[in-house]
């Protein structure tokens, strides 16, 4: 069996080729075939590298006969041979993935110089200083990417160099010294390395390759592919180039460039030019280097060839790209072009550009800009040119930044605001109790919690940042202190989170804040992506603000109102409380008359603020004890009082009272426990009220002409008798009160389906319910058996690192699992009800990589956060488009 | 459309049409077509029934021209005629299920008299007296079943008439009282029921077939229903019989008996006959009956003749009757035959009998016997003969009777147990903490927590019976009292559990102890059962006590042996503490390896007690904080000492870190949390550990020659990373032991499927899975989202009172979605591994229908606790068989 072509050289290849060649081998082939000015040179395929780990790192049969013969290719091209003393042949090895990962693998640049033939390049150049200075580099390059020997080694006797010499940059040190440093270097090689820096340049050459085959599997490169999600089998390729010198005199120079401005995306060349350097040097940031349209004054014809060339590109590629190039003696040579990474702001207007210009059109232009991006668009974000020390690391609870002054207590929070004062409010966790401190802080910082606990669920209800479960976060309640990771905080302190990364920062940072609308470009562009999408895209709201907000960027309906934020409200929740602590059906009923109104004025203001769209109105769902004071606060309280003030005190006979209460109350597992629809069918009272609320509001806002449309979603429904009875309930309150105001309102009664129980009997609940949507959340903790709160904080992270899962369920819906009781449940549900609606309103409904997943299930539409719609209309119509799959 | 045939005569119908006829119809029928001397009658089939319920509770058309027209055919068997006053035909009409259901429903006798024909009964029978307490009793009846008239009304009046004669019995009282009476009682039916007594015999008929109707969805009939787990849909059948009297004088009278005795299962006759007495007084237990055998010597002509058609009904449907007759004027009438209820050890006993007979085989007498009933055997349980008051009830958490000494604290019942004084341990609920005293128990009371609290599942460990989540029960442990239902308890009060029933009862209980061993009569039995069964029943059992019991019961394997019960032995549980408090790698290794040693020595006794035999244990399952003290306490604990002892003392100190360190390990919901194979994935020394200790004491056996089988079960697994990484690194250990010991052995390592992702890439699991266990109780937490603890406790009763849920998902597997998730999930593990062995570990395996079921879905084993083995094994043969399905 023949070995496959491992090497190809650029002509060989074309623009295509990435999976094979890598996507800068690609890049160098494509401008290969256009005629742009490329050095000579060849790729080894991925191939080979995959083979090579399949063979236990070492090279697969064959390959080392192929680049042999390459090599004598390349030499031919170029007319000079490798190793030879008189005219060395010089080359670079680079790697290069499919997809660019900037930084995270390597590069050895004038692989080939050795004793023999640097003596041969500095006759030749008539430059003895550069090739010395070539020489030494090559040897640091090679012995601490190959020879895993430690730079700061080399690093240090440079220093010491120059010292001596009394001189402080590099560019001072004259070729006598470069030529004593590398006889010094080479004992370092020795020493560190156990063996002298190899000689032979096909042995550098071997070693070279073989480094770069490892640095795929380098930690830095695995972390950085899992991030990006990047697969672990794509494998690097390698590419074997005639060194071009960017660093032999002021007519020689190395830039970088974009066609468009990264960030803004304004159609300018965009980049930097370093005068006799070679491109680590602009890449190690030791020079300043001018900016790009400098070059235009001092090497005329070099900018304009560029620019002819960046401009050729740009239209061959009907995209913007990111472009390296080196000038040798005032000769130009590309390196590589390859799509140039950009801003969200700028992506969006270069979309728009490009069509306006006619290269691509609106449903290309739809499907270039990464959906996930247009997050950043919407929140408060540190500025960028902030110096930021990250103090400690927290869950991204809620998104966007904020800084302020620590208080320690809600009540603090309240009287600070009111003084004037920003806050950031800092607890263990946060409860029920903590809500009117949350609303008058700007962010809020909390030691425990995962991503539903109460303060991330409150907070991104608010929309405002918090850091969750940070636990380097020490809090001492009594004394108001706490400790940062060892750094004391006290009541006043300022600090900044940034609620998008999780990071906690000391001090008051900069920040930019985040727009207030859509702005025309972006609606423009998401127009497009509206006349794509198959799905609509509607948004999870609790209050008018929220659905307005969602209706400004685009949401179609709300799909999850979420009714127990409704009671969470300071001046309701002691009313909530009457109603849990209710001994009697009648006091219950009292507390349930009282807060009927309240109900009916939130339905009036979502219902209004949706006209003419459905308003998915869930009834409540949380465990009662959520509406309760702390039981781990309410043990200390009275044992405090017990023995302070005694038991014979009226203040702890209420307190015990309430912890009885909230004892019997207490659930080993409350997530498995009396919650949903089970509070229903216990408690009938109080979905009662709540639907009777739903439909007096909808019949106040016809009289007044509104058009409401409620649709009431029963949670957590596992069984069909669940279904019905609970179906039956609203519908009798619901039809009682439209008959007594004489009117008719078309509505439906559905479920959110959230258990694996209900995805499996799916064909019995759909003979009652009418619609269905997917609570994801809830049915990736049951189908995985994880505890979002504890799992998040707990033992997921150890899960990704150890790469025993691929993403955070609780991120990107586990299409595997969860995905596969989705699929029979919308496969049982349409069979028993063709025209079942079907949509999900989990936190998956606003990422990317969800969405399509449920653009494949058939969904009728997603629902996620307000500040997410622009992202899932995106999003749906990638899905469309396939280019999101 | 013309009308079903809704009324058959008894020669119209035989045996086999108990579905239309009802059981007591249909053995009419049978009787009558063997010609026995059985009263003429029809039935009305129990489709009438179910259309009267389909219309509104009315008559379905045709129906009342069927009765009319049987009515006719009735008068002309028996020569009188209803409503004739001259010579008046009288009936009874009664209901009758497909199955029994003793007095569930409602009966009517001596239907058809009136003002007018009581008095043609009167003269026909020349015994006034008879006629007018047959009239009386009518009117009682009748009043009561059909018009709602509370009895006591009529006995009030008795007893008043009796108080005035100063006579003390009914047979006391005379015609003319009967007969005034009866005018009152006209007067009481007038006021209570507002309308008159019907005085016409076919309203009084067409009303009392009504009444039966709906007595079919009375109350206790359905409560019956559902505790019998009869369907609702198949209604009752209504028989109309010609009366015969029993209470026509000496030579007259009625009885009830069972062809074998129902208790012992001896073959003699047993039974009650009440001389010149109708059927009812024999039910009401007014008066005191003979022994059946007595009738010998008192009518020895009609004792023959019953004990010849006895026989006869016995060897007709080869099976033990339950028999009721009359005899009026000398002449016998055989009114009922059905087959008899019995105890379990009856059962078995005439199963055997029946056998040696040559009436039936091997395989119908294990069809014979209910496989729930064998429960019985197995217990100690309160006798029979004692005075039971149920003082409050709680949940059947453990099975059996205890009766003990009240003792509030774990200490308290050792100091007591070692005084020699039995005790009741009652906690609010149970901790590790409390085990030493639970073992130092009889039994064991809670007020919180459900069939999976700490309490239920240690007490179920070591065989106790325990009463869980006792609501009623309130109380004080620091004055040690409490308060069951308002009733005071002081420590040392006697107190009596039954852990079947879940009743608790003040005061000592006389109690019947368990056998030790199988008795033979049962071991000959089951020896016929596994003759039948296909599938294996394997025992979960954590102790070599428990493997021995389980092996003396018939169990093949070990199919669960939880290793966490081991951690939580007294002199164990400081060291786990120490390992999970541990804050180095270092200090967590320490306090394994001293562990190791313990879980060796488990292991060899475990192993070596089912040698021969696959015995599968579980690693480490439970969340670490189940190790820990309870966090509630030391809250209230370091606050009590920060206010008396102050912060500063070593005691407070030592509290305050146990406490940080329970808070650390605190989940919101451990069910769903760090557990299962996450802790083995987290901290692998664990699981290593105990690896370890398996393969070192398999080896240990090895060298004495005993045959060890080890399999190891991976707990909670949901991925196929989470498999393949605790499959790889318990292999590692495994031959790493085997091979330093330079020994082989066969053994497995496989997964305990308890979560529905799991079911839903079983075939991916099978990849690398050897066998799979199902462990349906977390299977049905996930699947429904309910947490058991809670759910039994909480919400789960009121389900089954709405009928929500059927049945408790816990006790019975839910066969349309747990099944479902099951059912996939063995299709996909064994088109993955056509030879995986495939069981269930789950409390579901010792539940016969649930056994039925997996033999349904072709798993391999079933494994329950050792006293259900005998259960499962009879329910296993009885799925093949298809008599249990």
């Amino acid at each position: 069996m023949s070995a496959p072509k491992y090497v190809y050289f650029f002509e060989e290849g074309d623009g295509t080729m990435k999976e094979l060649l890598g996507g800068k081998g690609a890049g160098l082939a494509e401008m290969m075939r256009a005629g742009l000015p490329v050095p000579q040179g060849f790729i080894i395929t991925t191939q080979a590298c995959l083979r090579f780990y399949e063979a236990q790192r070492s090279f697969p049969d064959g390959l080392d006969a192929q680049v042999e013969q390459a090599m004598l290719q390349l030499e031919g091209r170029v007319g000079t041979r490798f190793g030879d003393p008189s005219d060395p042949l010089l080359v670079s090895v680079r790697s290069g993935a499919r997809v660019s990962m900037p930084g995270m693998m390597d590069t050895i640049l004038n692989l080939g110089l050795n004793d023999a033939t640097v003596a041969g390049l500095a006759t030749l150049t008539q430059n003895e200083r550069f090739a010395w200075d070539a020489y030494r580099r090559f040897i640091m390059m090679f012995s601490s990417v190959v020879l895993n020997v430690d730079k700061d080694r080399f690093e240090e006797l440079i220093e010491e160099r120059k010292h001596e010499l009394g001189i402080s940059t590099d560019p001072e040190i004259d070729a006598g010294s470069w030529k004593a440093l590398v006889t010094r270097f080479k004992a370092i090689v020795r020493e560190h390395a156990g063996r002298d820096f190899p000689q032979d340049v096909r042995e550098q050459l071997h070693l070279a390759i073989q480094a770069v085959f490892d640095s795929w599997n380098s930690k830095r490169a695995i972390d950085y592919r899992r991030f990006n999600k990047i697969p672990d089998d794509w494998g690097t390729a390698v590419s074997v180039v005639q060194m071009v010198f960017g660093n032999m005199g002021d007519d020689s120079g190395t830039g970088v460039a974009f066609t468009r401005d990264p960030n803004t995306g304004e159609n300018v060349l965009f980049g930097e030019y370093l005068v006799n350097a070679q491109g680590e040097d602009v890449v190690a940031g030791i020079r300043t280097p001018q900016k790009i349209a400098d070059l235009e004054r001092s090497q005329p014809a070099i900018y304009r060839q560029f620019q002819e060339i960046a401009h050729r590109l740009e239209r061959h590629y009907k995209e913007m790209q990111d472009l390296e190039f080196t000038v040798e003696r005032g000769k130009l040579f590309m390196l590589q072009t390859r799509t140039g990474k950009r801003s969200a702001e700028a992506a969006v207007k270069i979309a728009i550009d490009l069509v306006n210009e006619g290269l691509i059109d609106k449903r290309t232009a739809v499907g270039r800009v990464n959906a996930s991006s247009l997050d950043q668009l919407f929140h408060a974000r540190i500025d960028t040119d902030a110096r930021v020390e990250v103090a400690a690391h927290g869950l991204n609870a809620s998104p966007g930044a904020a800084t302020g002054q620590v208080v320690f207590t809600a009540d603090d929070a309240v009287a600070w605001n009111e003084a004037g004062k920003p806050t950031i409010l800092v607890r263990v966790e946060t409860t029920p109790d903590d809500v009117h401190g949350m609303i008058a802080s700007r962010g809020i910082l909390t030691a425990k919690g995962g991503a539903t606990s109460h303060a991330a669920v409150v907070a991104r209800g608010m929309g405002k940042p918090c850091v969750a479960g940070c636990d380097a976060l020490q809090i001492d309640r009594r004394s108001k202190t706490a400790s940062l990771n060892g750094t004391a905080l006290h009541e006043g302190d300022w600090l900044t989170i940034d609620g998008s990364t999780g990071n906690v920062m000391l001090g008051r940072l900069p920040l930019i804040e985040a727009p207030s609308t859509l702005p025309p470009w972006l609606a423009t562009f998401l127009s497009w992506a509206d006349d794509v999408r198959r799905m609509q895209v509607w948004a999870n709201a609790d209050t008018p603000e929220d659905a307005r907000k969602a209706r400004e960027l685009g949401a179609q309906g709300i799909g999850l109102c979420r009714t127990e934020h409704m009671f969470m409200q300071q001046e309701r929740l002691p009313i909530v409380q009457q109603m849990i602590l209710a001994n009697t059906p009648e006091a219950r009923a009292e507390a349930l008359a009282k807060l009927l109104p309240f109900q009916r004025e939130d339905f009036v203001g979502i219902l209004e603020a949706m006209a003419g769209y459905p308003v998915t109105i869930r009834l409540l769902d949380p465990p009662l004890h959520e509406f309760l004071p702390s039981l781990e606060e309410l043990l200390v309280e009275t044992t405090e009082l017990r023995l302070t003030t005694g038991v014979e005190t009226h203040e702890y006979r209420a307190k015990e009272a309430m912890l009885k209460r909230v004892q019997q109350l207490h659930e080993q597992n409350p997530m498995l426990g009396l919650r949903v629809c089970r509070l229903g069918i216990l408690y009938p009272e109080i979905y009662a009220m709540q639907v009777r609320a739903i439909f007096e509001a909808a019949c106040e806002l016809k009289e007044r002409g509104v058009d409401a449309r409620p649709e009431v979603m029963i949670p957590g429904v596992g069984t069909p008798e669940e279904m019905r009875s609970t179906y039956d309930a609203a519908k009798a309150v619901a039809d009682a009160v439209l008959s007594a105001q004489t009117t008719t309102l078309a509505y439906h009664i559905g479920t959110m389906v959230e258990l694996p129980r209900a995805c499996v009997v799916a064909d019995e609940l759909a003979q009652t319910a009418q619609f269905f949507s997917f609570g994801t959340n809830d049915l990736t903790q049951t189908t995985y058996g994880y505890s979002r709160d504890d799992a998040e904080a707990g033992f997921i992270p150890t899960y990704l690192e150890k790469k025993i899962l691929k993403d955070d369920p609780f991120q990107v819906l586990d299409r595997r699992g969860v995905g596969s009781l989705m699929r029979e449940a919308v496969r049982l549900g349409r069979d028993a009800r063709a025209e079942l609606k079907i949509g999900i309103c989990g936190e998956h409904g606003g990422e990317p990589s969800s969405v399509a997943f449920c653009d494949t299930l058939g969904l009728d539409y997603v629902s996620c956060s307000p500040y997410r719609v622009p992202i899932a209309r995106l999003a749906a119509a990638q899905a469309t488009l396939g280019t999101l799959t």
